[in-house]
């Protein structure tokens, strides 16, 4: 989804003469639900490169490197955290500074890239390499940022003529708000799924920091749809409520002066509101509350967040439909729903609209506030009529959203119970063969699965999970990746994959569907 | 002088199996004398270029600072210290790293080279270059490292197209074990000799750092033969006595197994002598500490250092004579004199050894072994005649060494009192006529201004202090220089004038200079 600049659009809507309007007493309790972070060393990387020659870790702690040697370590799975390295002379004492270069990468692939010939659009800043001098040896470097990472490259830039460098040791303290370590043993069909499983849990818990972050490596903030997903996977694994009522409480205590939450947090030092509003995960914030009560019956949580959620559809509804009821083309521009040039996305901000509804009534049920209820209850039917009326196309057997027939508009309208069972699985199948639009992040792939197994296709949602996220294992990875497309594997949105991400919160969803839908 | 790989001989003539040995009673007696050191804050730049224009410093702090924009901040004078950047965001909230790069310079010629095409052979490590990733702004970046500049360019390698950087304010905290400012005001005959006095002091103080310094942009390291011209330098001004004695000391403490000091010593951590001998460099701590000794008369000095010192010229007249009584071609070839390729330096090497017997004799006066004195003074008559009969051409005029007429071998003829006078001076005169090699280094411009005033030739020497020292004020000099050919004012040794050192000790004596043989 780009904009005539080629930009992804949710990242450039910027909202005029932005005012951020934070919530003390909002944000007084996200603060005291902030978690303690869980430390695990690494003491050593389990294999390494020299010059593309294997050799052990401990055979490198002997070899001297000269200006040009290149050391690649293999820390053998993603983590995220600090690095040490632990550096020597070899050869006459040091007559000048040692000069390195540090390339971090969470895929081997990232190596191959030549950092300063990026031309992407993104921030090169997100490229995790360092320059450093090491005035004097034997040092002990310990790097003060945090970095995503299995891999770690150190080219030496210079020495001098008359000593060497010796990596003697490269060490790596991990941090997560959860250890994946105390969850307890599970089986599984074959191992297959049971890698799905890890590597969906490994990446939550790489992106679980002091909140719930959609990548670890970028852009490590804290976005409204990622965490639903999280919050969801989290729910048949780590169970860190106290973390996710805290990005709840971040959420609505961010709130814009017109009530509506912003897509994402800036969370590192004050709280901030992105100046970006999209309306699909604003209203992602009422499944999500809701499914938190349903989790916790969590009270106070209720208590606080039900009018700020609440908002959230109020807005939509109040300024985004037309008068036939339907998403209007400007609500549609502003919603996020997946990376997917041309995308006509008002049939999908409508079925998650109509979602949000029936977390609305839900959760005016649980406050006991009938009336309000009923109220949600009849919006969700009105615009279920709507959406039939607008968008179901009797000539195509499937929803039509501006002239397109989409998956996503499909999956949605699923979703929403605007369609279901043998007619929704139909206009899936139907969408998918026209071919007009094709699904792109995963995030959307999540959603997929979701509406499959909704309409009563589980063995095509198995298949599909196998298939797409199995990929990723296939392709290489610890973790599951912000974008991944079987067909371009090397696809990036940003015009370079050094700044993709490679654990995001929006893949980490295969263990929350695994457990939920497909083990019996 | 360089070897048959074009690099500066005395920077390889590695010692082979070198062990060094310290003495730690003499090391302790150093370490009590480490000065502390004089902090002085310079909190904003003098002026500041944004994009090639100019821009106060105050209205720089308003301006949104782009991807490749480039700011140069001029501190007005040379600068030894720690510098702190203060960073600010405008536009939307920082969701990017900051990504910048800083370019310290002593000079502005340095800012034109590209540090990535350096390809001298010296270690580009010494390029005062530093890339950093800010994090979170707004944010105080205070350097951890010591830089030598008067220039620093900030150059934006990244935001990202939402926010902007703003330069707040920088500033830094100049270091130094002495105090310019404390100095008395003093007259001088016109202004051009006050600022070449002033940046001789400058370039001491900014050298004098936990030890003498031989520049402190690079290699900031101890150097016999440097210690000699900035402590004569010390005793008109600073009268840096703890300092100069600790640097003594540090010489005498890190000797050879065979009892000879290195030509330099790493002093950044636990003392370590390099594995470099230097012949010449060896010898001048006999004048350095006779010349110490006038000035503080400090008996545990002479008492401690007298048979470390005379160890230097034993070893000479031990191993480095030939049969005639003349420097043989080893000796020659492992001595500095100056930068000059395909010099000959057995005469000039002949009268720096006549010079350390002299001091020798005059040590041994000192301690009241009169013994000792005369055999020091028999040793530099015989060496004086031996220099005659087997330099001096009739034919010639002058001194010739290996076949050669060089500056070099009169200037020490002359110090070493081989010659004298007119004779002296004729030498002088004819050597440079010849034209066979050129003074290199301001450390030979030195010692020739000395040679002149010994010959009488008082106006000469001024007129060539004026001259030299000056001509790196007219181009834009604030310290002066390691290396300085009018002829060819870009030239560097290292292959790369970002790698000079443009603050060096062996620059500084014109301070020295004109307050003992130019002022009436």
């Amino acid at each position: 989804m780009k904009d005539e600049r080629g930009k992804p659009m949710q990242l450039i809507s910027i909202i005029p003469d932005f005012q951020p309007l934070n919530d003390g007493r909002l944000l007084d309790k996200a603060e005291a639900f902030k978690p303690a972070l869980h430390y695990a060393a690494c003491s050593a990387p389990a294999s390494c490169r020299l010059n593309g020659d294997d050799i052990t870790p401990a055979a490198l702690t002997d070899r001297s490197l000269a200006k040009g040697d290149q050391v690649v370590l293999d820390f053998g799975c993603h983590l995220v955290g600090r690095l040490t390295l632990e550096l020597g002379c070899a050869g006459s004492h040091q007559d000048a500074p040692a000069y390195i270069q540090l390339d971090m990468a969470e895929i081997a692939a990232e190596l191959d890239e030549d950092a300063d010939r990026y031309q992407g659009w993104l921030s090169r800043s997100w490229i995790q390499q360092e320059r450093l001098h090491v005035d004097l040896l034997p040092a002990r470097v310990a790097l003060p940022r945090r970095y995503a990472f299995r891999y770690v490259r150190l080219t030496v830039l210079d020495t001098s003529p008359k000593y060497q460098l010796v990596l003697k040791g490269a060490s790596c303290v991990a941090e997560s708000a959860v250890n994946m370590d105390a969850l307890p043993a599970r089986s599984f069909a074959d191992d297959r799924l049971r890698r799905i499983y890890e590597a969906s849990l490994r990446t939550l818990a790489d992106c679980s920091q002091l909140v719930l972050e959609d990548g670890p490596k970028r852009d490590r903030r804290l976005w409204l749809g990622d965490l639903r997903l999280q919050a969801l996977t989290s729910y048949v694994s780590f169970r860190s409520y106290g973390l996710i009522k805290r990005c709840l409480y971040l959420f609505a205590g961010t709130r814009f002066p017109d009530g509506r939450m912003s897509a994402n947090i800036f969370t590192d030092g004050t709280p901030v509101a992105d100046d970006t509003y999209l309306a699909d995960y604003a209203l992602m914030m009422l499944p999500a509350l809701d499914e938190y009560l349903a989790e916790t019956g969590d009270r106070e949580a209720l208590d606080d967040l039900l009018g700020p959620a609440l908002e959230q559809v109020d807005y939509v509804l109040g300024h985004c439909l037309t008068e036939q009821f339907a998403i209007d083309e400007a609500c549609g521009e502003s919603s996020f729903i997946d990376w997917c040039d041309g995308l006509d996305r008002r049939a999908a901000v409508q079925g998650v609209l109509i979602c949000a509804l029936d977390a609305a009534a839900s959760l005016c049920a649980r406050a006991g506030d009938h009336g309000k209820q009923q109220h949600y209850a009849n919006k969700a039917a009105d615009l279920r009529r709507a959406a039939r009326e607008q968008f179901w196309s009797d000539e195509r057997h499937c929803f039509v959203s501006g002239g397109q027939v989409s998956v996503h508009s499909q999956v949605w309208m699923t979703l929403a119970n605007v369609t279901c069972g043998q007619e929704a699985a139909m206009a899936m199948e139907i969408a998918l063969s026209a071919g007009e639009v094709r699904m792109g992040a995963p995030y959307m792939h999540h959603y997929y699965v979701m509406a499959l197994l909704q309409a009563g296709c589980r063995d095509k949602a198995e298949a599909h999970l196998r298939e797409y996220w199995g990929g990723m294992l296939d392709a290489g990875a610890d973790t599951f990746w912000e974008c991944w497309d079987p067909a371009d594997p090397g696809a990036s949105p940003y015009g370079g994959v050094i700044v993709n991400s490679f654990c995001h919160a929006w893949s980490c969803t295969p263990a929350y569907i695994i457990d939920r839908f497909l083990s019996d």
